[in-house]
């Protein structure tokens, strides 16, 4: 298995250092990393790492700042993403924590990493362990903060 | 005919389970299920079960949560879902629940059946019987909450 | 000439029905006609209609609803016949009635025969006659409600 | 060299035909002439100018009303128009008047011209006279309304 | 290394040409440079300079204007500016300048010309030094105003 990691110095915290840390404690992975400028262009890093450098999954981490212009980016920089999949049949687990979710930069770093290494978990699950998901379908999975569980009847 | 059902973590109802429950019910369907993290993997997933798992069909179930950001998820995963539609000219049935739909986590619930039910006959429909849908044109259907009905002259 | 014609069953006014009656009044034509649930299936239906059906324009019909939700729906609806037209290099007429438009049930029934009647015969002219529309270039024309006319300088 | 002209009936101003009148002070051109119902027919007509007429470059022209609605319709043309673009590695000159820019039907009329014929200037000179373009960079240069000029520092 | 320079006449500074000044600094490279009207006719250049005039990467450069109508420009580009990089599988380093980050015209030039200077660096550690890339991941680089730096935890 052979999983891309692109990250980028924008972002205030080294998630991609925090991503190759947790996979390899899951599985015997082969690990390409890239660092881009900022998430715009991580689509483009995202298809060269699963076209060039053979990736059965990447990871794509960003932190999009708090003003609306930020938000614009992280909106375009999603939909790249999803392009990007949908040309390549590969999964892009995009991990994307925005600066305003925290309160301050304590919680920023935290956040950051805790959801950086739980979606580690799930790129390693969604080639290797499918049936993982499938268990955990509809119970309100949340990655950072607490999970929503699944709604009472 | 091959069905596909892909649902995610984050649900907080187990739709995926519901869809299979009620495909059966309505054909002799083979049946390939995923489940994926989030709204934002489904339309890779559904190329996937498409161009891999030979489906003529697929359901991509969700439940978008009520924040602004969740909203942008899900506009971005209905782009993608139609962009996939495109690229492999086959049917996808969206059945999205916003979690702001519903007035509490029971009648969430109730409505995330209901539409993932109503859904699944549509997707029968459209692969087996599309003089169904026709007979159906015009005539206010809603899945989940009652229909509105065909406006009065 | 081959036409398709898609429209919904969520539409409260049966838009198919009224645009095969109006096609057949104009030119010597077979019509390809499909239904499906939502505004959001128009667009791969459409281009079944073009690769599996052979028809040579498409014209896509829908009633979006009053509400935010239904108003992104449309967008995204919009951008994937876009889309489709660029992947076939075919004409796709889209008609789409948004409920809010018209003050009561009646109104709305009007607006949408009267639209998609208009609409009809611009599909025409799209294969048939495109010297019609360019004498009709710049004039204000709308489908519906009365014309804007030229700007008076 | 091959200018395709694509316009709308919806405009309330013969942008084509003016198009057309400057296009041909400037530069011996072959002309293939389009008109389309609106704005959201444009990306298409301008594919098939490319394509089934060979045209080296395309100018696109509309007149989006001044409501909402509209806004989207624009910018549902805008992103297929590019789309296009990446299609076909041709320029389209985008010319989109919008009807709340002008505070009368006069000055509307006005700038529709005004702005066609100063883009009719650049068309010709993408596929002919690159180097004027590049002359021009930086300087702040508008289309209609006057320039803004470069900043001073 | 071949880079391309892609900007535009509506911006208030020649950005072009300051990138062209900076790469030339940094490493032994061939430049192609171009100029468009205007940021939406950005994307079609950079593809037309990575197919038919072969850049390894290319530079966009624009300034959009500071009203919402600019702001959906930009926002268009740079869908197509990261839908041209997915078709190429080429990295495009945007730089736009919204004339409303500056207070003035003196601090909109410095920022334009510091700005394209870091994003030029950029560029260049990108084709050829990737690694440098990866040494400043998470470090909060800015490019332009000051840098905001790692979060502290």
């Amino acid at each position: 298995m052979r999983v891309g990691v692109a990250d980028t110095t924008f972002s205030r915290v080294n998630m991609g250092a925090i991503a190759v840390d947790e996979l390899k404690k899951h599985a015997s992975v082969a690990i390409e990393r890239v660092t881009v400028p900022g998430i715009k262009d991580l689509p483009v890093a995202c298809k060269r790492l699963i076209e060039q450098r053979k990736c059965d999954i990447v990871m794509a981490l960003g932190m999009p700042g708090g003003k609306d212009k930020d938000r614009m980016c992280a909106h375009e920089a999603s939909q790249g993403l999803i392009m990007c999949q949908l040309m390549t049949s590969t999964h892009i687990v995009e991990v994307f924590v925005h600066e305003d979710e925290a309160k301050d930069e304590r919680e920023l770093a935290w956040l950051a990493e805790q959801r950086t290494r739980e979606h580690a978990v799930n790129a390693v699950n969604l080639v290797l362990h499918p049936g993982e998901l499938v268990k955990d379908a509809g119970t309100g999975q949340r990655q950072g903060f607490g999970d929503a569980g699944p709604a009472r009847r």
